[in-house]
């Protein structure tokens, strides 16, 4: 499969070289996600897998924001309406699809890069979570909403992933107000690994992505899935499990690649096998 | 159950409007902790689970103190008589009681704020640690005592909160050294959530007490709920529980109030239900 | 058995008081590991479990450097060669060794700092991580390097590791780009509890390993070992399993010498018992 093939309706998406580009494009409205785009989201990640022409992927918004969140009249208004049905199998259908995205997005072997700039509100900031690494502006917000809609924090993985990102004191301020996180907070709580401006900010993005996509891709995804294995795991219990995925990556190629260029004095050049 | 009608003797307690506010009084000793108290606050705690008339609770301590933790002589003399009377049952029983006010505290659904200035010294930066929240002053001191007197960091749970609120190398400093944590340090590393003169803690503690309060609080208490059941869960099986939670919480009347509100341009009035 | 006695051949070795120091001690190679090394480590690791003299240990690197990680020519060699004979029980045995050496610094009683200058690379990085204290130089450089040799991040318990001490999303930044992590950003993030001149770094090393070996050692112990157990233990079961462990620790005599010296407005001297 190769994702250079993709053509999703939902959202923008390109290729540049081995990274993909996923870009929510309602600006107008701030890119806010809908039941279709949450599912083609939700694919895209999930076909991933399966493509070898991508090595990391950029996730950013459209038009200075990164993504409002579930769109009030097209999200909010017929959950409403679910509910008021007494439907709570639709209503499961629906937080279970968003959790899935966060799962799809995490179980890809590429890692992912959040590019934030303005409002990164609700969902938004799950899937930002959802991303290895997220690069932020001064300017950029982002906001667990969830409370201002009458919902709880516990949206798509953010009562575990936000603790383990920014400490348990500071996520539960963030989730109990639904306050905004300025760019600078963000960066100094460890939620973005990089604070740039604007201008700058999908080009670094980028940068970073390559420099993924050019190294050792399947150790790599090796990391990826290593930091998700090991979430709940005791010390000694991830101890074995490196243990075990190390010496898988010392079967691979690029590991002797290394090894030749540093002898040689030169640059290794990778190719994820 | 009516939270404005308890009257415990061993510290002080008020409810105004919908935050009940609990204050360790006996400020010439810093506010210790007693047997009496430490069960008197276990209880109160636990019947908060049954109280509707309070939706959040501040914690704090009279006369410029948080809590000087557990008292020498009415706490520490007794226990090294149970020591030499050999009565590992009696120990227990107490360590037990103790832990047992920090799941109590963890356990009621209103979330708790405190609101920390001057000592607070062992068994109380326990009790700081279950609250949600914490705000706290320049000039406080939170300090894991409990190696001056001999024993371990491991006290009502204390190697299990810390690590997840300061981080696992600041929580070691801490607990072996049982040095004592400065306010401004404690805020730039996410121990406290906001610093805050003295004569303004009380005042802003019980405003985001009150902000929580007026909120969604069925969905407070599901955020409460999730960020402690989500402790040492994987993120798949945390998204899932997130999936069921949410779509509870979807099925109340305040998350179409905030609904109904938002189309009308209006401010949503929660009811909790 | 008595750690003074003890005469490793692949590190420098010495007791002063009651503290063990580790030198690393190759300087003309920056002090990388070898295959005799790691398993000389894990051994005095283990072995110190059984040692009563020692109630600290210092681990540092002779010549301005910590560590810089696994001989390229002594390990990383002999390695791609295991790989071309396609010989995985070997590498496994390799990668479970390095293993063992993080499990056994984490399992002996006695509190570990790390004093850190100059390169701390690779496995070195790894060890300081398995620290419980971490003093750091502005000018050292801690690199998880592994991504540089072709491997993954996931190697001695990084990635459970790491993004406990400095949170998930910086831990991602340094085990995916191997960057260095400079000194000033190490303290901001929590990986060194302080940053020290080079010139006061194993003073205060030392000095701080000695006011833990003078401490209430039986307690010390039970809060290293408290930390290790509850990683990834839910809140209400950390709670019980300290009141186990707080309990055995007022059995001990320590405690009531601190009560006795309070009393008597003295100073309590400590036998770790």
């Amino acid at each position: 499969m190769k994702a250079a093939e993709f053509k999703p309706e939902h959202f923008a998406f390109r290729v540049e070289g081995r990274v993909a580009v996923v870009t929510l494009n309602r600006p107008e409205r701030k890119n806010p996600l809908t039941f279709e785009s949450y599912a083609e989201l939700r694919d895209l990640f999930r076909d991933l897998v399966y493509c070898d022409d991508v090595h990391a992927v950029v996730v950013n918004g459209a038009g200075g924001n990164f993504c409002s969140g579930g769109d009030v009249h097209e999200i909010i208004g017929p959950l409403v309406g679910m509910k008021n049905d007494g439907d709570m199998a639709a209503l499961l259908r629906f937080t279970r699809m968003t959790g899935d995205l966060i799962k799809a997005i995490r179980a890809c072997p590429q890692p992912v890069i959040a590019a934030i700039d303005g409002i990164c509100a609700g969902a938004g900031a799950c899937i930002a979570m959802a991303a290895d690494i997220r690069f932020g502006t001064a300017a950029s917000k982002v906001a667990f909403l969830f409370t201002r809609v009458g919902l709880a924090g516990c949206d798509m993985g953010a009562c575990s992933m936000l603790p383990r990102i920014v400490g348990q004191g500071r996520a539960s301020d963030l989730l109990y107000s639904g306050r905004a996180l300025p760019g600078e907070e963000a960066e100094r709580w460890g939620f973005y690994n990089r604070l740039l401006a604007p201008d700058q900010l999908e080009a670094e993005a980028l940068a970073f992505a390559d420099s993924l996509a050019t190294g050792p891709t399947f150790a790599h995804a090796m990391t990826k899935k290593t930091l998700h294995q090991e979430w709940n795991m005791g010390v000694d219990e991830a101890i074995e499990a490196e243990a075990q995925a190390q010496a898988i990556c010392m079967q691979t190629t690029d590991f002797e690649r290394a090894y030749r260029a540093f002898v040689a004095k030169q640059r290794p050049v990778f190719e994820g096998n």
